[in-house]
């Protein structure tokens, strides 16, 4: 259970945790130094805003689930121009070098998406990395095994993809599947948890835009994820815990393309009220 | 239909945009100038990308739907910390300043979603904003409506969250639903579209990682959404096109509070393979 802390030294009693908090679970009584109110404990669901408002720096939230590790203090933000165009220049990367990211690299882009907002800050998102490049080939195997079932179950002219022709390019020697990619990173959460499909995909939609600036190419991997949803024996070899759900599945790598400009986009689709 | 065309003069036949299109329906036949493969314009998804990984920038792929709007030559990358700092600083906002955010940064805001990846480069997210906040007020009390709904049909002990605790705060004029907020925006999508929600839910994560950047803060809207989802009454006051279905609603408005640091997270949960 979370308690709060407040080095009353420096503490001003101005308010600013109890109005932040989402639960209003702080009070200040009679402007005496700011604490949780009776099951406010119980209730905090420890998402550090009263910590990460105090403009003294007087609030700690401690619970032993916490990463004590703290960032300096803030900087200017991005300009818009700036943030508006590496969002143009994110591009969808499908050839990619076959040399291996750093695992650090990976681990440090993994630790930033604990960032992303989840659901009553629930942090109920997993990873699960397939580093060995080997591995994550006969993954993709697998994935070709379900297109094969699935060809086979379907009448004539009766998909929708071209799988027969997926099939075919990856016996010639192609990866239709994973785009020869080096890793790939799966979220995953816990099927009863009803928010976990959202958390998930907001977390990986995070890696998504994180990682050019980490000089790392992303592709969302969706023949990989359906195969994920409907062939037994793709889910076997993921070996995810007993009730975990597959949330969504992203290729990374380093680029081996260097895209010059943004495309053309369709006008946006916007209604206002 | 879309058509490829290729300026003779600055084309070094390079092949690059034949390597990069995902769908590999550009040929260079013979060394001979890129074109589309006999079945290519049909099949082409105006992804872009042949455009815009063009060295020379011979290639130009035309469309009556995109915009023709280009963009200047890419800048250098944002460096990592300076990205990762953004990820850690952005905060979910639930205290808004009432005033309203000009109607034209909402809509640069959005044009920049559109180069959120979506499945097969549909782009077929929609965006509905609710800009007058007399208006989000009058949406987030049938909001409050459905709690009413749900709290009178649970039985006693029945409902996992204190929607009466919520009711009772509105009625004392709080505002749990929307905050406050000045705007809402949703994301919606057509039904039968398998990806919809998926591509929904990236163009929003993308919002709420930009918007900081333009001085504007978000906050996931999950009781609006839940509401969306099951309260007809809400549903006809959206008016939604006819078989859309709702994929998330977000708040939007000047944050009327400043943090100056990041909270502490939980350890990242990470598998390795």
């Amino acid at each position: 259970m979370p308690t709060l802390k407040v080095n009353q030294a420096d503490c001003s009693c101005c308010g600013e945790c109890a109005a932040t908090c989402p639960l209003r679970i702080i009070r200040l009584p009679d402007g005496n130094f700011p604490r949780f109110c009776d099951d406010g404990a119980d209730r905090c669901i420890i998402c550090g805003h009263c910590e990460a408002v105090c403009p003294s720096g007087a609030i700690t939230v401690e619970d032993p689930r916490l990463d004590p590790t703290s960032y300096p203090d803030p900087q200017p933000p991005i300009p818009k121009e700036q943030f508006a165009r590496h969002l143009r220049m994110r591009r969808s990367i499908r050839r990619f070098s076959p040399e291996p990211v750093e695992r650090e690299t990976l681990q440090e882009l993994l630790e930033l998406m604990r960032y992303a907002p989840t659901g009553m800050n629930c942090q109920e998102v997993q990873w699960l990395v397939i580093y060995d490049t080997a591995e994550l080939r006969r993954l993709s195997g697998l994935v070709v095994d379900w297109m094969r079932h699935v060809a086979d179950q379907a009448p004539p002219g009766g998909l929708k993809i071209n799988f027969e022709g997926m099939i075919k390019s990856w016996e010639k020697g192609n990866d239709p599947i994973s785009r020869k990619a080096p890793h790939l990173v799966l979220t995953h959460a816990r099927q009863d948890l009803s928010l976990g499909r959202v958390d998930g995909l907001i977390a990986l939609s995070y890696l998504d835009l994180a990682a050019p600036a980490y000089g790392i190419g992303s592709c969302w991997a969706g023949y990989f994820q359906y195969a994920c949803e409907g062939w037994q024996p793709l889910r076997d070899a993921l070996g995810l815990p007993e009730g975990d759900q597959p949330i969504y599945a992203m290729l990374l790598g380093r680029p081996a393309v260097r895209y010059q400009r943004p495309p053309k986009r369709n006008f946006a689709n916007v209604s206002w009220r």
